[in-house]
């Protein structure tokens, strides 16, 4: 175990929405982190956690010190949280959701400057998917490539956006794919990606059960990108 | 299109066996290549090929020049096979199961001379579904992993030579692979390769729904492996 | 094994077709029916089969006696087999697409002299699962219910009408499915009706992988209609 | 919604077990039921429910009036719960594993005064597949028939309960069910029963993902069973 001296510190940027709150929870079960700020939009979160200061966005200026902040909040927050990690030399781990092109674009400049990530997906079995995919594309030329995912039927968007992430991945490696979308029950999240030839075919699917996956994957990512070089991430950069 | 002068020279070996005989059946799909002899154990295989020369194993060293030899015989005739390759300075393609010890110890001898490739699943895509699953299996240490194959209920052996290739696949990337087997019906053959975590999982498939992806896979080595330095290849490094 | 006058006998209506020289391939295997006549629309059928009498559509009338016809034809042959059996007094199992409403309602009434059987899937898996979808459907009243259909790059219609048979029997369960469809490689044909509710899901699947089994099942329904009661039967009326 | 008057009153027996939490969390989604006494080995359960009087099994013999119990305890509490329905004219469920032979034999007995029922597994997922698996088993004569159920790695026995249902489902249909055992990550419940043919396959899955599904059958059938003439009863008798 590290001592607390040489653990990562990470803020967590929209500790009261789903994420914000798995972040919190589960964060206690790696020895490589720790907890030091919980941001929430206008007030503490709702679940206060002992030893992390709470506070609201609009004072995000006066956050302690940390290494790597993990943002799940909403578009309008970004910006805020970008330009702290700027000033601060920290890394930044985002999630977020249906960001404009102009922000997309400074996360890109930001890059030059800080190590930062941005994801769709953070499970470890779909960053790994997404390599396996590109491989697998460019080993099968003129296979037909199909991508199926499953969700709940609450979810709005469709394809997914780690559908369309596999879709791109399948691309990089030379595949057309076309896309397939079922809404049904509580699926927490199911991809497959089928390679088929005369005679032949290859499936490689995710399975998601359970939504701590995804925050697990997060608090992962960001205990290894603290303290990189300034660079644009992708999931699979720190795996291994 | 290739002129013939250009293509690969191909000795079938086994002529007149289920695998032979698809080989000389479907040999005719490439430009690349052109099979210029066919020799069978004890006469000319039944289905003669027009341009092709016909004869018996026992008159082995009258076959005319070629560039590689594809090999699905029985052990007793692997020997001269090898050797021929060895003396003509061709490659060897072989999948010939159930060779002795002191045989596989020859065609590794003979690898310092000629180039040779010896494979369970001569599929493009198991060879690819086995780089796959050593990637998987190095990028999720910890993972459960869990190999199913299902065959046809004549398949003997359990677990199947392709599972087994798999698991050792699975084994190089740090994985411990355990195995279940079906047999039903007349399946050709399907491999289920499962990596699970807490929350989530892989799965790894491949189904062959015909048998002449086989046959057609070693054409493809074949035509890739002959000229190469000397060495022993598996069929993944000659894709893509 | 019965005597040859205890077999049925029966009629190949579209016998020089894909799925004609499949029945007349494979009634050999069956020592409960005996085909003996064959019909293709212009000529004899390319391979002749002793003991079968072979005839263009146009001498139908010529035809010896049948106790059941076979028809897998084209929509403007339709009326002469459909005329021949009511005549007769004989069975009719028909698998021909494209009818026109006219001849549908011209088969329903035919149903009130003769036993006919119309299907857009002979395979007995099929018929099975239909059954089976159905009494799901009712069973699990609220769940979502989905159908995915897989078959090769070569066809044209979608959802297969396969599918939208699984489809019904699925809405007189009382379920309202959605329809998904790829299209991929060689597939021969692959359905999926999946039931999912919170925490839970069924997956009932049909994976068809030789066009064989839907010659088998066609003269398997054939054997069993012959000699039944005038009506318009399925293919899940007479298995067990 | 009906009124408390009509509601069943159900005793959870085994209240501090994780099935008996469970029953008491999801009791409320029901306007048919309701909970009105909750049975702990030796104290009351650790979440006192409001509205439901809490109590020891050593006097169970104060429990107030109910119609049915749900039981999830250990064996030794069994005998204890069974005398008090019986006594009381009410209904029994239980799910209680390890059964010694003249405890079942006991239950038979009761059935003849108060309608029972016994199961492995209450989803009403599992209680349609076993039905379906009967009847595809009948229709189906000499397919091939295969079970793999997957279980997360802390399960101990193996084939699952359920998976021996299952196997005796499709051996009432005629079918000679073989088996195959995975246990991987947290995987809640997977059964897998597949029938093979020459050319064809059917699939039938049952995907669990979530316990509460265990808990919410139970209450389910237990709604069902109470006011029931007297006799043994099995899930799938209370569908639909």
């Amino acid at each position: 175990m590290q001592t607390a001296a040489e653990r990562v510190r990470v803020l967590v940027h929209g500790a009261s929405g789903r994420m914000g709150q798995a972040l919190l929870r589960l964060a206690g079960e790696r020895d490589d982190l720790s907890v030091v700020a919980a941001v929430s939009r206008t007030q503490p979160a709702q679940r206060v956690v002992e030893g992390v200061a709470h506070f609201a966005a609009a004072e995000l200026g006066g956050a302690p010190e940390f290494d790597v902040a993990i943002d799940f909040s909403l578009p309008e927050g970004f910006d805020g949280i970008l330009g702290l990690c700027e000033r601060r030399g920290a890394a930044l781990v985002s999630g977020t959701t249906g960001l404009e092109a102009n922000q997309r674009e400074a996360l890109q400049a930001a890059a030059a400057r800080i190590p930062v990530l941005w994801a769709a997906n953070f499970s470890l079995g779909v960053a790994v998917l997404n390599e396996l995919v590109e491989r697998a594309a460019a080993a099968l030329p003129g296979w037909d490539c199909d991508i199926v995912e499953s969700h709940h039927v609450h979810k709005k968007d469709a394809p997914s956006g780690t559908a369309l992430a596999l879709g791109a991945s399948a691309q990089r490696g030379g595949a057309q794919p076309r896309y397939a979308s079922l809404r049904a029950g509580d699926i927490v999240g199911e991809h497959l990606v089928q390679f088929a030839a005369p005679g032949e075919r290859i499936e490689l699917v995710h399975r998601a059960t359970n939504r701590d996956v995804f925050a697990r994957g997060a608090l992962h990512v960001a205990a290894r990108l603290a303290g990189r070089a300034p660079g644009a991430y992708r999931v699979r950069d720190l795996l291994g």
